[in-house]
C-alpha cells in the first residue's frame, strides 16, 4: 500500500460538468465551506505510523445535516448509529463526523452498536458536544470490533489538528485501496440572487474503489456548503443530487454493508440570512453546485476503482421509460464481459448488445444504434466497418464513452463504471492477508 | 488454444446426484439412446485443421423434439429460424440438430436469418429430410456473417461420418473456450414400470464457458433419449429439467445470444408402445433421469466456466419466499468480490453477507448463519472463530459449498458458480484478437 506522500491528488480538472456561475475552488475539499475545519491524523487503526486512519470534520455550531445511507440489510453499527442520531434529533442538526479507516464495525453485533455510540460519545466530549450531534462512520475490514482506545486516545489529537485547511488530510485518512484523495469545491456568488456581497461554497470528499454499487447512498462520502439551507429542504436536495451522481456509479455491482453521505450546511457565508427558498434562483443554483460536487466526486471514485485503468460512460438514449433505461445502461456498466474488453482494448459492440439485450429494457434488435468513443459500431442492429486503429488509438484516452440508442422511446441514462483488470482480482483475491 | 489431442473429458464421477434406479452410462452421450447417430468434423468454420468446429445430431426417424431458447433480445439468427421451425410443425417433430462453432450468427440481420434457413436446407438435403426438420444452432464470434460454401461442403462429410458412438466427437466440435467436452448419460429398466425388457437411456451435451447465465434455457445443449414420450409432454419435462439444472448456473451474469437447449426423444427402445403417461411411474423415472443428465451437465458447464479453478455451490435455505432465496443465492453467486475471494482461498464471509443483504432478500441479521466448505463462519450475524489453517486445507478440494441460512422463512435455492480468476480477464480482456 502506498504511503501518503506517494499519493497524488486525482486531477479532476475538465471534470467539472458545464454549470453556468459555477467557479471552480483551488485545491477545494470538505473543509472549503465557511464555518468548517477538517483533520487527518494517524490514531492507530492501522499499524503503519504513516498512514492516516481518522478524518474529522467539524462545524463551528451545530447546523442542519441531511444524510443518506446504505440500503444494505446488514448494515453497519455506525450508520444504524447515526440514523438514529439523525432522526433523534428531528431531522437533523449536527456538529461533527467522525470517520475511521482501517475496521468496519459490520456484522459486529450489539457489541459493535454500543461501540458506535461509545465513539459518539468520546468524540463529542473532544470536540464539546453531546453524542447525538456526532456522526460516525467507519470503513475498511468487515466482523472486526473497533479498538476504543485508540479513539480515546485520537480524538483530542483529532480535535487539536483541526484546521480551515484541514480537508486535504480528511480525504486522505478515509482511504483504503483508493488510489487517490478524492475532494472538490464549486463556489458562486450570491450577488445576483439577492444574496448581495456574499460567496457560497459546496465542498466534499469522498472514498470509494471496491464492492461498490451505491443504492440511494454511496461509499463514505462528507460534503458541506455555507449556505443557509433548511434542514428538510436539504434532506431533499441532498437525495436529488446523491440519485444523479453517487448512485449512478458501479464498479463491480457489490453494494457496501457501510455506504453513507452526508451533507453539513453551516449557513456562514450569510450569518444572517433567511434560509434559501426552495423556489428561488438561489435555491436553484445551490443545488447546481451540489450536483457538480457530487458528479464529480463520482466520477472520481468511478475512475478510481479497484483495479481500473480507464473511466467509463454508459449513455443509453431511446428507452421506453427511464427504469429501463438505467436497467439497460447498469446491465452493460456491471458486465464482466463488456468490461474485461475494455481492458483489452476491444472495442467489443457485439457484448454490450448482448447485455443490453438482456437487460430487461424492451426494444428491437433491428433499431439499436452503439457507438463506442465516438465511433459508430453498429447501425440498425448491424454492425458497421470501423478502424481498429482508430478504436485502439481512441483507447489511449483517459475515458471511455459508451452510447447505446434502443430506438424504442425517449428516455435516458447514464452509469459510471470503470473496466476489469487484472489488478481487480488480485486486489480481491488477496485482500484480508 | 488447446488441440483436440490435449482435451481430456471432464471427469464427472460423483457427478451424478443419488437417484434410485438411474445407471451411469460409461462414456455416454448424445447418441447414446437408442436411433440416433452423431458425428463431429472439421469442416472449415475453424482456421486450424485439427479443430472439430461442426457437429451432428440425426435421429433415424422424425422424433418429438423440445427446445428453450434465450431470452435475450439481441438473440441470433439460428434461435429464430429453429423456434420458427418447431412451432411450425405443431409443437414439434425434428429429425436433426446441426450446429457449428466459430461463428454465431448472431446481429447478422435479415442476411443471418436468410443464411441459418439455408443451412436448414443443406443439411436437410445431406440428411434426407425437409429443412423444417433441422434444427440449427451457432456458437462462437457475435457480428460475423456464416460461410455457407463451409456447410455446403462440411454437411455430406458430417452425414458420412454419421455413427451410434459419434457422440464424442460431437460434443468436442460444439466447444468454444471450454476446456472439456461435456457428455453424460444414464438409463433405467423398464421391468418395474411397465415395460419389461426395454432400457431407456437419456444422454446429452453441452457446452458452456463464458457469458453464461442462461435464462429460461442454457448454453447449446442437445439431449436425446429413446423413451416414447409426446411432444407436449416432452416440452414440459424439458422446461422443468432446463429451470433446475442449466438455469441454476451463473458463470459471470451475462446471458448469452446464442442459448438453447434441445431434446430429442426416438422412442426407439421400446419402438411399439404407447408414449409414457405423465401420471405413470415410467414418466416419473424419465424425468429424474433427464434432470440427473441435465443437473450434473449443468455442473460440469459451471466448473469449466471461463478462467474457473473451482465449482462452487451456493445453497440459500430460510428464505421468506422462493424469488427471494433466488435472489439471495444468485446475488452471491455473481458477486465478482465473493468470487475474487474463492480464487484466493479467502473465507470471506463478510463478502458472501454482504451480497446477500443487497440481493433484495428481507431478513434481519442477526438470523442469518454461514458455513463455507462446511466450515462455521457466521452464527445469528456474528463472526465465529475458525481454523485458517482448516480453511485452507478445504480450499483444495475441486469443490466450494457455501451455505447461507436467511433464517427468515422455509424456502431454498441453489445455484452453481466458479471462481473468478486472472484467466478470466485474460480470456476475455482479449477474445477476439
Amino acid at each position: 500500500m502506498a504511503g501518503e506522500s506517494e499519493i497524488e491528488p486525482l486531477n479532476l480538472a475538465g471534470g467539472l460538468p458545464d454549470y453556468e456561475g459555477l467557479r471552480i475552488v483551488e485545491g477545494g475539499g470538505a473543509s472549503s465551506a465557511c464555518g468548517f475545519k477538517a483533520a487527518g491524523i494517524h490514531a492507530g487503526f492501522r499499524a503503519d505510523p504513516q498512514r492516516l486512519d481518522m478524518a474529522l470534520i467539524v462545524a463551528d455550531e451545530p447546523c442542519p445535516c441531511a444524510a443518506t445511507f446504505t440500503q444494505n440489510i446488514f448494515c453497519a453499527a455506525p450508520v444504524t448509529v447515526s440514523r438514529a442520531h439523525l432522526d433523534g434529533v428531528s431531522y437533523g442538526t449536527a456538529r461533527a463526523l467522525v470517520v475511521n479507516s482501517g475496521v468496519a464495525n459490520a456484522a459486529t453485533g450489539s457489541k459493535g452498536l454500543e461501540a458506535a455510540e461509545r465513539v459518539a460519545e468520546i468524540v463529542g466530549e473532544a470536540v464539546g458536544c453531546p453524542a447525538c450531534e456526532v456522526m460516525v462512520a467507519s470503513t475498511g475490514v468487515i466482523g472486526v470490533h473497533l479498538n476504543l482506545d485508540t479513539f480515546v486516545s485520537g480524538a483530542p489529537l483529532a480535535v487539536s489538528a483541526l484546521d480551515e485547511d484541514g480537508g486535504a488530510a480528511a480525504a486522505r485518512a478515509i482511504m483504503t485501496t483508493d488510489t487517490h484523495p478524492k475532494e472538490f469545491a464549486v463556489s458562486f456568488s450570491g450577488d445576483e440572487i439577492g444574496y448581495a456581497g456574499c460567496t457560497f461554497t459546496v465542498g466534499g470528499m469522498c472514498k470509494g474503489s471496491g464492492m461498490i454499487m451505491p443504492n440511494m447512498a454511496t461509499m463514505i462520502a462528507c460534503l458541506t456548503t455555507d449556505a443557509p439551507v433548511a434542514p428538510d429542504v436539504l434532506h431533499e436536495a441532498l437525495r436529488r443530487a446523491v440519485n444523479s451522481s453517487f448512485n449512478k456509479v458501479t464498479v463491480d455491482s457489490d453494494t457496501s454493508t457501510n455506504d453513507c453521505c452526508y451533507l453539513f450546511a453551516s449557513g456562514a457565508a450569510a450569518p444572517s440570512a433567511q434560509p434559501f427558498d426552495p423556489a428561488s434562483d438561489a435555491f436553484a443554483l445551490f443545488e447546481q453546485a451540489l450536483t457538480a460536487v457530487c458528479e464529480t466526486l463520482a466520477r472520481a471514485m468511478a475512475a478510481d476503482g479497484e483495479g481500473a485503468t480507464r473511466l467509463v460512460t454508459v449513455r443509453v438514449v431511446g428507452a421506453a421509460t427511464d427504469a429501463e433505461a438505467d436497467a439497460a445502461a447498469r446491465t452493460i456498466a456491471n458486465s464482466p464481459l463488456v468490461k474485461t474488453a475494455l481492458f483489452g482494448h476491444d472495442a467489443n459492440w457485439g457484448r454490450i448488445a448482448a447485455a443490453a439485450g438482456r437487460s430487461g429494457a424492451r426494444f428491437r434488435q433491428e433499431d439499436v444504434d452503439i457507438d463506442i468513443m465516438g465511433i459508430p459500431v453498429l447501425r440498425a442492429g448491424l454492425p458497421v466497418p470501423f478502424s481498429e486503429e482508430e478504436a485502439l488509438r481512441r483507447f489511449e484516452r483517459p475515458e471511455i464513452d459508451l452510447d447505446v440508442d434502443l430506438g424504442a422511446g425517449t428516455s435516458t441514462a447514464i452509469i459510471w463504471t470503470c473496466d476489469f483488470s487484472h489488478d481487480y482480482v488480485t486486489i480481491n483475491g488477496d485482500y484480508r492477508t
